[in-house]
């Protein structure tokens, strides 16, 4: 395929990804597919030879889009918002042709750069503590992530680091495995699996806090935690607190926590993956007070703030602390500017060491949208999810398990698990709408989160009519 | 932006980025810029009204390309190719538009199931052993990863609970941090620093094996080390052999060191990051052979099989060792078909629990190239490095430092590493071509790749002519 060509199948892919996206909501959400249902639907090898472009994109509708679950339908209402938007759109598309790999300044200066101010910019939409914007005198700064799951990862990792340099500077004997072996990380009990996760690789002993009613950790828990492990010999050294947990969107209580972590000497993370793009509303940015007790920060644009995967913002207190982590330079990646002090080399800031040039996509979104435009979209989701709770609200067969915040509604019918795990199965095999469980207090909860950028009030009274319709059947049925 | 102005700045788009390929050799491949360049150019906050779509384009131009360094000029001879193709580029938009993030078999089947197969076609263009195709009766398979550095980490993370696992059904008291402190991973002197990084993740000791005068490991270095460390009380437990290393593509010698890998229960990864894609050829198969020795086996298609960043392909012979790393299972990432052994989630094959539709773009550049395409493409590169080759020792100032086997051609002046670096100097601040150095026995060496997917005869003699230019300004300057 030659760039004439190019233009022109590009063109007609551009229609059939508006096309795709303008009717997505007529497609049923969920596959009804089996395991395996693709192998057979194609070669089993690859040719030798070239085949026409008309075939793939038949195969397109052939092959592939029976077994997608469309995350942009307006009636996904599972797991987190993937965000997507059409400048995001366009800005991928040249990030993809200049395809550029920014691992160091010099590798591409431009993707760099833009990446740290783009950092700054967002960083100032949440009103972050300056110590986390590179702009100024301080020592902090930003980068774009694949995922929170590597900003977790990287933080802990620097925490590690961190702490087995404290240690040795006053029992200069012991070795890093020795002092591994006693480090201890905190967490709450809702926090996302990939916390435990970074934990298990780092080879550091991990411990969940209980939560209060509202499914939130709060300061008297850790320290009883904290001071029961430093009685039997362990080096408390890293506190990832969780804004917005996935299974009810609850908040730890940063304000209290933060002190903890600063007096003892513990790193502290804080992971708002999904509730963080919601502090660009005034109204909502006191949930992220306590920020400045925090050595690092991270959430997802790629989630809820219209940037298309993958794009998670995280910001360090002190970027020595992180980059110290794992600074290795081979002869083929130094250049000449490195040793300035004024050049960030983001490979010493993540696990991969290659990385897309992502900060066009925050750039072309935050220009065409404004801050305005970003806010209004925040506040459109939450008032959906709001519409919702009250629809739950009014049947008095169902409840509300967990405070609705921001786009999250946690709720259930009265009665056993088993019935809400049969609404939950009616609901999956309907394939209109799409939601999924989790479990809350030991009870088997429906989550319902607003997803899709062009959900609209009409999906929602869908989805809920839906609901109660399959409700309905449920409890006509004889054993339910 | 709705779906109409999409289809209409979507379309320009298409046209800016066939533009932008088509004229890339008349840019600087190398921006002229200091540090801290892009600041200045843009405001210091996000707007808070949407500008015009107009200006941002602008701004491209005005911004970013400065700072650009073209990695797809015909003139960028750096680092490794970073792959760039049309029909990737096509694939790309797709995978953007569908948007699925394809955590597990539920969150998108068809994103899951693709991709096993397409590891299939290409494990089957590679001829891999049977036990890393997945469609077979093996327990093995493949899953795209974003880097090389995340496929090394995940092996020897598998291979470290592996390890773990293995000594305690042996010593059952002793602990998994115990353990930790025995553990000696191995690698090549010549090895690409993140296996270093990995092992520092992982807490685990590392220790780097000489080379041979081809820069490539050999079985008898390796058993030396590997019976020292038994000696000395310590497990060894994971080597990782690279076939092409980043500095001159040397060639471990897996077929020695595979039988003492499996001797010794020590997980053998082999990286061949760039070299992989080669042996879809017949004639640079024989540089795999051993891989029958492995545990798990990775290249980057995006590097150098046209398929765009990132697309990082590994194998590994039994599934269940590398989810065994850590399975970690959630309610609301359960899904019903998951316990019924047909089903990839591919959340446990990775660091990040997010991730992209990336086997589109693996099925469109099979398709549309076929596997003669590509290995025409590989052909054609491999040819032009030969010419570079011969240009170079056809003049006797210089000097060829490892033998040329694929893309990439180390050479040096004859004389002092000084000299040497002043030439590089001199070819960087030229701006015409990009390549970067390495060290090689102490000696400072030019490394010289065939990048570009348009890089031709004429751009090999073009930058030869400039760089025996630039030799002969050095050579008249008085203190050379």
């Amino acid at each position: 395929m030659d760039a004439e060509e190019f233009r022109r199948r590009g063109k007609e892919m551009i229609d059939y990804v508006a096309e795709y996206l303008e009717n997505v909501e007529q497609r049923p959400v969920y596959p009804d597919l089996e395991p395996g249902y693709l192998r057979s639907l194609i070669p089993s090898e690859a040719p030798l030879e070239p085949e026409s472009y008309e075939d793939i994109m038949k195969d397109m509708e052939r092959v592939i889009m029976p077994g997608i679950t469309h995350w942009h339908s307006p009636y996904f209402f599972a797991y987190f918002p993937a965000a997507s938007s059409y400048p995001a759109m366009l800005a991928d598309m040249l990030s993809t042709a200049i395809g550029c790999i920014g691992f160091s300044w010099a590798a591409s200066p431009a993707c760099t750069e833009l990446e740290t101010v783009m950092l700054d910019w967002l960083g100032k939409m949440l009103q972050l503590p300056e110590s986390f914007i590179a702009g100024t005198d301080g020592q902090g700064g930003g980068v774009i992530q694949g995922t929170a799951s590597e900003a977790t990862l990287m933080s802990l990792l620097a925490a590690r680091c961190k702490a087995v340099r404290r240690v040795q500077t006053y029992t200069s004997d012991k070795s890093e495995v020795e002092i591994f072996s006693q480090l201890v990380a905190y967490t709450s009990e809702q926090a996302h699996s990939s916390v435990e996760r970074a934990a298990l690789i780092g080879g550091v002993m991990i411990r969940k806090v209980p939560t209060d009613s509202n499914y939130a950790v709060r300061g008297d828990s850790l320290k009883k935690m904290v001071e029961e492990d430093k009685a039997a010999g362990l080096i408390p050294f890293y506190v990832c607190a969780t804004l917005g947990t996935t299974p009810s969107c609850a908040f730890d209580q940063i304000t209290e926590l933060g002190p903890i972590c600063n007096g003892e000497n513990m790193w502290m993370h804080i992971d708002a993956a999904y509730a963080g793009s919601a502090f660009i509303c005034p109204e909502f940015r006191p949930l992220l007070n306590g920020i400045e007790f925090a050595d690092s920060f991270n959430f997802n644009p790629h989630k809820w703030l219209l940037v298309n995967f993958d794009c998670s913002a995280m910001w360090v207190k002190k970027r020595t602390d992180i980059i110290g982590a794992f600074k290795m330079d081979p002869l083929y990646l130094k250049h000449e500017n490195q040793e300035s002090g004024l050049v960030t080399d983001y490979r010493h800031w993540q696990i991969p060491l290659g990385r897309r040039f992502r900060s066009l996509k925050l750039w072309f979104v935050f220009r065409m949208y404004g801050l305005q435009g970003l806010q209004a979209h925040i506040r459109k989701q939450v008032a959906l999810a709001k519409e919702f709770e009250s629809l739950v609200r009014a049947d008095k067969r169902f409840e509300i398990c967990a405070e609705v915040v921001l786009g999250l509604v946690c709720f259930r019918l009265k009665g056993s698990n088993e019935l809400n795990q049969n609404l939950l199965k009616k609901i999956t095999n309907s394939r209109e709408i799409h939601l999924v469980p989790c479990q809350l207090s030991g009870r088997f909860v429906l989550r319902f989160v607003i997803c899709a950028r062009t959900t609209e009030s009409r999906h929602i009274q869908q989805a809920w009519q839906h609901i109660t319709q399959l409700t309905f059947e449920l409890l006509q049925e004889p054993n339910h």
